[in-house]
């Protein structure tokens, strides 16, 4: 072990602020990838900013004994095998972003749970470990180019088809396929199988203003917010938007407009943050000035603590389409839809992030996410650990997106020793 | 003079209905170009399918003894010199498209406007004309493309300077002037300065459902609606869709969709029909599924038969975004607005077309322009005439756009009579 670091000694945790130090000047560098004017970063799946961000990030990892390899569905992942045929702990989070987005969603996961895996490592050295180290950067998390998200860990976990995938295309009609052969960060077999994996830990930006609010500083998530999410595609008929008589439209645009304000209008049948609705995306066609627009298709996002809550949501929704319907002689149709349900993280992991947390000296208290993570999926196949560091303001999916230096190293000092524990004891009474 | 036709004499109209089989020929192969699965054509301005409909129909007027030439703004001249230095009788209307649009709005006028030359220009043969006759195909009157619409007629009338349109770019960035020099469908003089026209004729379909509801064949033109057009940006703050809390959102997607169904609720303020509103291309920043919207882009549209009316309509709507602000925490900002007012056709030009009408035995109502046109322009310079053919169930700017053979043919025999009429006689009392 380096420099002035306590010892990895069970019920010890352990630390070095050289560590830290070190952390956040690969964090700058990273952060120069796909830097934007505004202070944020753009590098959206398969892109050559995201691809050469992978890049500087895979020389890391191998400049620090990791075997570097992508699946084929551009996971790459970075191992090291101490104890031969051991099962992997794995930790990580992914590069990509949303358009203008913040530095910290997913890359501080990544680099962050990197640099663990490595000082964990190292700190194993002289031990018995039961479980190798890897490290992953999970493909298209962010779904803004190739929907839908989280896509590196659902064909990973088997949610979604590799080649369904491999064929979806972006806006521009190019498939994940031909965007990952362009980067070359692909490969032809499955690297590290799921039955390989004996546990998932992974750290992330709040994306809420819960945290910072109440002065906590780790929040190891007990549990996740249900998501139903619908693409929807509304129908009316093309025609000239000056002299079509008003009572012979049927604009699409307008019945599209009236959905996204009647989703908007469904949380005040809860209780206040009770149910979160959104539209993000939309897309109108022909989108041209002087016409009535024949067809919108949109993605509804509605989110909410338990089933129940949602299912009562989208009843009271499907009444008010109806009625949209019948105002603007248009047709509202879903004709996707992707869920996930609520779920817990094991009891455990939270007790065991928790004990570390108070041993460094951080506060901390249990959270809940609203966001998906690739931890969401993992959760469901493998013991999985998720926690929180805060976010400024709670912004994130924005170049404003902040978490401090402060609060970056001490999530670091914590991933450190849960990955330590982990991989040195096995804890199994963890999960 | 062909076959059948009656004598081209003063107060006998005359007419060959081979004429009308030749021009549904030739309206056949015209249809051809930018032919989409359909039925109908996609050809917007300076794309590869308008400059190929160009190339066709200037070899189609030197095949028939126009000289052709460009003006700088990629307007398309078809000139036939009859009488050395006398000032030109100009007939014409656009060949560009909407996305997805029909075959007959604009292409109609162009091509009926040339065989009525043509023919006009031939049964002058034996006379001494008064004017010369010249075609005009003008350039991006839809404004699908590039912004504004009648783009090419407003440059030709001084309304928009040369340069400005010229730099005007689609939205990919590409501008006019680039897009033009890839067509070689540009010329670097004026051709045919505004000077040099005595009067200019139009005939386009009606786009709207009243004469084939009525049973009216040919409608003259009294007036033009008025329009105001704005470009608005709604401007709110880029956050995550799922886990930011509802109330702290400022989502630019919820206000611009609440502005788009307040404008249709400003029809409920009116008479019905007495005010037009819509919304036909709005475009998301930065349109991703798991994002709150920063910004949103729009272009409103408001249309009535008089200037108060719109006056009135607006302040409304003025109040009504205000309560939108304060509701969603965005701001919405007028960044443009184009306009028309509200304007008149000469009467004897309305009584000219009606008698000839009368005389081929046309069944004629008089009719008001809720769409904007080329004519709507050079009306404020030179005399024009307007009229307008039925449009089955009023359909325009879709596929399904419909105007019958023999209504075609209709006014085709009209505008032959039109221009023989003007070219022959002048007429000077007709304004």
């Amino acid at each position: 072990m380096d420099g002035g670091a306590r010892e990895g000694t069970s019920g010890r945790a352990f630390w070095d602020p050289a560590w830290g130090a070190e952390y956040l000047d690969d964090f700058k560098a990273l952060s120069s990838f796909g830097a934007t004017a505004g202070g944020g970063v753009d590098r959206q799946a398969a892109t050559p900013e995201e691809a050469a961000t992978r890049t500087w990030f895979a020389a890391w990892l191998e400049d620090r004994g990791f075997t570097i390899a992508y699946d084929r569905i551009g996971n790459l992942f970075g191992m090291k095998e101490t104890v031969r045929g051991a099962p992997y702990i794995l930790v990580g989070s992914h590069l990509d972003s949303q358009p203008l987005a913040g530095r910290f969603d997913g890359a501080y996961g990544v680099l962050g749970g990197a640099h663990a895996a490595h000082r964990a490592g190292l700190a194993l050295g002289g031990q018995e470990p039961r479980f190798n180290l890897a490290v992953v950067a999970w493909f298209n998390e962010e779904g803004s180019r190739f929907k839908p998200s989280m896509m590196g860990s659902s064909v990973y976990t088997g949610t979604i088809p590799l080649e369904v995938a491999l064929a979806t295309t972006d806006r521009h009609g190019v498939t994940v396929r031909d965007a990952l052969a362009l980067t070359q960060q692909v490969g032809d077999d499955d690297v590290l199988a799921l039955d390989r994996i004996a546990g998932y830990v992974e750290m992330h930006v709040e994306q809420g203003p819960d945290m910072e609010a109440n002065g906590i500083v780790i929040g190891p998530v007990v549990g996740t917010w249900c998501a139903y999410k619908y693409e929807v595609c509304v129908t009316g008929a093309q025609s000239h938007s000056g002299s079509t008589p008003m009572a012979d439209r049927r604009d699409a645009l307008l019945a599209a407009s009236h959905l996204v304000v009647e989703l908007n209008g469904l949380i005040d049948e809860f209780e206040t943050e009770e149910l979160h609705t959104a539209v993000g995306e939309l897309n109108v066609l022909p989108n041209s000035p002087v016409v009535i627009a024949r067809e919108v298709r949109l993605l509804m996002d509605i989110r909410a603590r338990d089933t129940a809550t949602l299912r009562r949501a989208f009843a009271s929704l499907e009444q008010r389409i109806t009625a949209i319907e019948a105002r603007t002689h248009c047709t509202i149709e879903i004709i996707s839809k992707s869920t996930w349900e609520s779920g817990t993280f094991p009891e455990g992991g939270v007790q065991l992030t928790a004990q570390l947390a108070d041993e460094l000296g951080h506060t901390n208290a249990s959270t809940v996410t609203l966001a998906g993570h690739d931890a969401t999926n993992m959760n469901e196949k493998v013991p999985t650990v998720l926690f929180f560091v805060p976010s400024v303001d709670g912004l994130s999916h924005a170049e404003g997106e902040l978490t401090s230096d402060e609060d970056m190293v001490a999530g670091l000092s914590l991933m450190t020793n849960v990955l330590h524990r982990l991989a040195g004891e096995g804890i199994p009474t963890v999960y």
